[in-house]
């Protein structure tokens, strides 16, 4: 029975996130994306360590972004990420930014992960330790 | 008649650009498109500086990566940017990254910009000195 | 009668500030000093915008960073910032990162920053509004 | 018989590197300095594959900065590095970074780096590498 994750990441812009036209560079999202990566693996043990210590890395291979509106210094936004399920050896993530004051969504986002073992070769079939994970968390 | 513009970049990977998995840092490749973009632009007169001294602004609004190889410090890739003919008022380019050396196609991505004036407002119709630009150039 | 300000500010170390030796890279220092800047800032009111508003930047010009111990992802330091006073129409702060699970002391730094007001004109005098800040806290 | 090595290196200021006062950000500069290096280590054999290979890292433990001038998007700066001879295990680098339109220093820096072998232990010694390096290029 497939139900689904989700973690909040309340996020301060830095000021050198900010560039000439004073909103945030579209270049630092990634960032963004990945601090709410880790909180989210942090919550629900899927962080860079727990899979590293399971013999694996598990880098992105596609990330989409639309960017709706601009964050300016200042703005109190916050990454909603959810874990979208898949019976693929993948881990795939949406996100959302929202602007807390005004709740509006100013990007939406996406980002695919695969398994790699620690020589760099490609995992096809999921994880042993990623398998569990999912059954433990009512995800397959 | 519509044709294309192209333009290759060579890229420098700098050593802070490089994780702790010994390869490029998923989130640098928005700064590696952003180099090729400002490189075309320069080439082809389409550049931050020109945009912004004709009245508006052209920040992105959709950016789609897929990461196909990873980068390794040493390696000499390039960045081959292709702009993609398109009636809207937009800036659509195609990336590609190849490994100089392999010749193989390490990253494939997208970006989208719309335009803005210098209060950030959309504009719905091709600046006219845009159009000017897309006819000097054979794109429509 | 002058006394000191100090604050303190947690650190979370992001992947993509290590390096291929697995430590924080050196050049993602002066974000953790700011960020622990505009915390100092935000506590007692010296942050980037009570100055913008009050009609100045304050740009650093002089930074001085000692690494004693690298950082490694996972651990958990802490910025300690001390308000330097001075008579100048300057902001000095002194840094110490603390690894707050050893206790050991991991860099020191110190920052200088001037006033200008918003055409980046030198200013050679305190500014009313640092004075009155000064003032308020029993800094001078 | 010491003499010195000194080497210049062209900068592309990205847009991404400047901040909403449209000066280059600060905490760019360790980036620009690291570029000068690895420019240096590339023209006299010094550079960071090259240590590495010998058995050694060598990170950064000082570096000292002082901004006398903005860099703004556009301008065409260079950073002069001039290596500077020391009898101790470590690599000292002095840098100037110039406005080549109108020859204005706005920056000055100093770098000092130590030698560590890969498990990060340090070298209180010259490692023999260094040594003949510094013979072969008449430093010692």
């Amino acid at each position: 029975m497939s139900t689904t994750l989700k973690a909040e990441k309340l996020l301060t812009i830095r000021f050198s996130e900010v560039d000439s036209m004073n909103v945030v560079w579209h270049g630092t999202y990634p960032l963004y994306l990945e601090d709410a990566r880790e909180y989210f693996g942090a919550l629900y043990g899927l962080d860079y360590m727990t899979i590293y210590n399971n013999g694996y890395f598990a880098p992105i291979v596609e990330l989409n972004i639309k960017y709706h509106k601009p964050l300016r210094y200042g703005m109190l936004p916050k990454v909603v990420i959810t874990y979208r399920p898949t019976e693929a050896a993948k881990i795939v993530f949406d996100y959302e930014i929202i602007d807390t004051t005004t709740n509006e969504k100013t990007l939406t986002a996406t980002s695919v992960q695969i398994f790699t073992d620690k020589n760099q070769i490609l995992m096809w079939d999921n994880p042993t330790f990623y398998t569990e994970w999912k059954k433990a968390h009512n995800l397959i």
